[in-house]
């Protein structure tokens, strides 16, 4: 902290009662139990692996726990710099009543045990979510998810679709579909009739949010005119029943391209038409459950796939939110709030929200998450996109003891932005910038996923 | 203004005098009448429009200004973020003697009043100009504007081109160049011929620019060495006429992708070939008659159709200006002021004014016409760009109240880079920093515009 | 400097004894003789040029030294608030005791004797590897450089790979590879027999990389599982030898589109297919010998064809990391220090190392070479890449007076980030503060390109 207006504005926000609106927070599990579950985030996993770290050094299975953290602590020394690892440090600060500045292959096996210990107190969870200041989590679960066991007005239900839109193609992906709902899909109807159970399921259960995230390529369709030959494509990539078009179609396609094949053209149906299809039917569901839809844009999945687990996506910044105008356009009652992978992608995103009353800024994504982009981008958003659509931050967090760190860094960056740009340069009261400050922490989402 | 250096500077840079050199001002009526003349204009009705206020509030046909102001009022506590609601605050209290930080249902009335009664004085036009500091306004004039009836000194008539290039294939915009030239369109001589009648039109006007917007995948060709099919292209695009090959290639594009149709084959003559010669066309003129062309480059028009009026444009960041290299080679006696509307184009913008002698920055287009984008692209262009081919700002506004607050805010964007990268940084003196200033605000529109 | 602890640091890093991980010195002549070699540096003159110097006027054959430097001054009113002006006036202050701010038509001359003086002492080399703190320089050889007669632990070799990856279809290339290898090369295994050659020559006079710029269209082939029809790519390419399935093909193609050719065919094959295959062997060798393979990622040649020389390059903003993912993928075992022209593409770097191990941040190349991105870049990298897989910073530089003023700015840009992000922000120490800077600028060249 610079100056003491920022020190102010951040103690100010810091007092937020906040709800994390996109978690992966196992609601059976939400705090951890030792070090392994906090070093095990991916964060670090992947930074000490991409640091020398060998894989199999920390994946082996039947790993004990102490001996993984103990290895990932020997490469931290390569990381200390990074804004993750300062989050770690924070926390155990924190929580664990941490004295050092540094992790190292001296301290940390005493860190180790008193966090545990910590862990094991019986009131853990809710010590956590205390002192977090957190009063719900949104989580991500999977369309076959029960949906029971846990308090769904703290755990908020939150349709993950991913495996739908992209992986319905797989056998045990349409099983899990049809045990979840009853429903065997395979063409339009039966897919609808499928889509519409998991949301009767999800909104029962409390689900405020529907989500997903895509890849650069992928480019939604309007489907309102012509959806023509969509079942014949659902019964192919789905069935692998083949379209009476296609042996005259793959005879021209062959002339033209040598190495074109039938595998290419079912690639081509499965990721042009029907995962559009898809899509385009959960957002018809959207509109019908109202639910707000969380689009998460910009992944290429398994680019690295010799990285550790969850660490083998990254991404191609040469994605444009034009592509998806045509499903922006065609629900105009559907509230789609955007997070975006790039950094060079939140010009548009800010644009986007700046026109289009449906597109909505959520949070500071992954590769973005991180103090030099959160800064530019929530200064951009702040400038230019009305004040009731902007969702400032979520945690993204695995284990609960996450959100105090990742929020604090985000209520840092957000009290300078106030302090530079709006108490100095706008000659706002404290009060307005901290009331802005809010609104972006938590009215919105109030607003936007509760109606209120 | 966080320091007494930047406001000394800023200061210094509010003394200039200056010329405008791109607006969208009415010459017949330049100031406003009422505050709806404020408050429509686009920035205003688009973002009421995206923070919940529905179109027809708005836009209904004969709404009385005042109960326009009053809707968009209702909805301003939503936007009163922006950069843009900070404009008109500022207007409001520079020019109508408003006490209050926000514009609000309680108060816009009497503000209402105040303003009609001021804008009623009959010298308020030069009332505008005078506290704008403001001695010359570029205009935006349709190519058939008759450029009469004003004091073309005072308003710099400017030549728009956007209709000739994307719609000299309607047959409304063939009958009003025909009008405005007496020359039929029809094949290169004739659109030659025409085109030189409206730069002998402009030019003896006063006129001191051709411009245009250009949407991201547009690609100028330099068409010196082969224009082989122009003129059969021409009759196509513009007289409907079918070239003699045309069906022979239908044939075989209809063999290759089944949707291809003659209707696409007619687009892409139109976008691929006969816009950019018309364009190539307009550029030669240019060489002729000894304008700049300003090219601003990246709108899509209409993604969101459902907006408001003006407030249905955005881009796409994928565009580079290396689509623009056959031009800038082809016409080195061209002098080209490029304004991006991407925040991502303007490294690409600064490397290319740093290369081609004829490529000027040109100001902080729509988009990025905002202070974090500003503040970043302002300080690339200083540190890279020959300092006597950088124009620092235009207005872009509709109605003259706006000049002052987006020309100082750009002020004091341009006093604080002065006063961190120049003096505080490089160790330069006020005075040359405040020198610098004065170039880019106002010498280099003299010696871009005016050859001076 | 604004505050005492960025100039605390800045000092301490001013300490650090540097070696300079890429330049183009020659080491049979590193220093400038006089100030022609100086401002004769690309950056004057296509500065110089753009704002409005004809070319011809500086590189007309046999203009003298001092007449050059006396046109370049007349025009350097123009460019003095460019940082690269910036540079030359603090290697002016620095090293011949220039003491005026503006190198002017008034007091060039003075300068330009006094520097030649200086420049003529015997141990001016010397002098100015010391003043710069630099005890080694990487430089750019060409691959039939026979790289004797100079120290190689002082100038350490690098294979600079451009012209075999780009011009092997060039006769005289061949020759010169030939000459230089005992190798004609014809097919892949010609090719790879070559290669080895040049990476036996390489090592044995110590070189430390290999290295190369790429255009952003360029896009590599893992090449492990097939490479069935390479041969006859080869023989086509590089000895025009056509293949046996290119009359059909060519049939095929003209079909479809009447422009093709077989021009276009065997650019295809050479740009898509035989391009990537040279890059890829080249792997290979650097996987053999050790070596580190330096991308500079992003360069479009001679985009302006009438600029001066070595100032007709640009780029296209539009490439992404993705494309080198299959050859990241391919070689663990190959570190690649990579650099991207575009500031656009720095979050694409930043994330692309965070994950893969082989991946390092290096330097701010070109376009990006400027406070403005530098900053924004070093802000990033500092805070998600691992801290031994940055490389700060080179040179670029010609001519050795440079490595002084640039790494200074450097320096300063590095002294800021560390005080606001790590000592401010974070709370480190100052001392853990320029520990970070020293391995970012000395301890990670050690490591990389000497294995220490």
């Amino acid at each position: 902290m610079s100056t003491s207006l920022e020190q102010r504005l951040f103690q100010a926000l810091e007092e937020l009662v906040l709800i994390d609106p996109h978690t992966h927070i196992n609601p059976h599990a939400p705090a951890s139990q030792t070090l392994a579950d906090i070093l095990g985030y991916h964060y670090y996993t992947e930074l000490a692996h991409s640091a020398g770290l060998p894989k199999d050094c920390i994946e082996r299975p039947n790993l004990d726990p102490k001996t993984k953290v103990g290895r990932l602590v020997e490469q931290l020394a390569d990381l200390d710099n990074t804004i993750q690892v300062s989050w770690l440090i924070e926390m155990c600060q924190e929580f664990f009543g941490f004295q050092d500045d540094r992790l190292t292959p001296q301290n940390w096996e005493s860190l180790y045990d008193a966090a545990a210990k910590k862990m094991a107190e019986p009131d853990w969870e809710e010590q956590c979510l205390r002192r977090s200041k957190l009063e719900g989590v949104f989580l991500t679960n999977d369309f076959d998810d029960p949906l029971t066991g846990f308090d769904t007005s703290r755990y908020i239900p939150c349709l993950r679709t991913d495996d739908l839109v992209f992986k319905l193609d797989q056998p045990q992906v349409q099983e899990r579909l049809a045990k979840a709902t009853g429903v065997e899909v395979g063409d339009r109807k039966s897919l609808r009739k499928a889509l519409r159970k998991l949301f009767e399921h999800f909104t029962k259960h409390g689900a405020r949010a529907c989500a997903i995230s895509l890849p650069p390529w992928f480019e939604p369709i309007d489907f309102r005119k012509d959806a023509g030959e969509i079942d014949s494509d659902l019964r192919f990539v789905l069935g692998g029943e083949e379209p009476e078009y296609l042996d005259e179609l793959i005879a021209e396609i062959d002339v033209e391209l040598v190495e074109e094949t039938k595998d290419r053209f079912y690639e081509q149906r499965r990721d042009d038409v029907v995962s559009p299809f898809i899509f385009y039917c959960l957002v018809e569901c959207c509109a019908e459950f109202g639910l707000p839809f969380d689009l998460m844009i910009g992944v290429n999945r398994q680019v690295y796939p010799g990285g550790v687990y969850q660490g083998q996506d990254l991404f191609d910044m040469r994605v444009s939110l034009i592509q998806y105008a045509p499903i922006f356009n065609a629900f105009p009652q559907v509230t789609f709030p955007i997070s975006v992978l790039g950094h060079t992608s939140n010009q548009e995103l800010v644009s986007y929200a700046w026109i289009f009353p449906n597109v909505a800024t959520n949070g500071h994504w992954w590769y973005s998450n991180i103090p030099t982009y959160i800064e530019q981008d929530t200064r951009a958003r702040l400038e230019a996109v009305p004040r009731n659509k902007q969702i400032g931050y979520y945690s993204d967090m695995y284990k609960l003891e996450f959100a105090l760190p990742k929020f604090r860094m985000y209520r840092r960056v957000l009290a300078k932005v106030l302090a530079s740009d709006f108490v100095i340069a706008r000659g706002w009261s404290e009060e307005q910038a901290v009331e802005l400050g809010r609104q972006v922490l938590r009215g919105n989402v109030e607003r936007i996923f509760y109606g209120k």
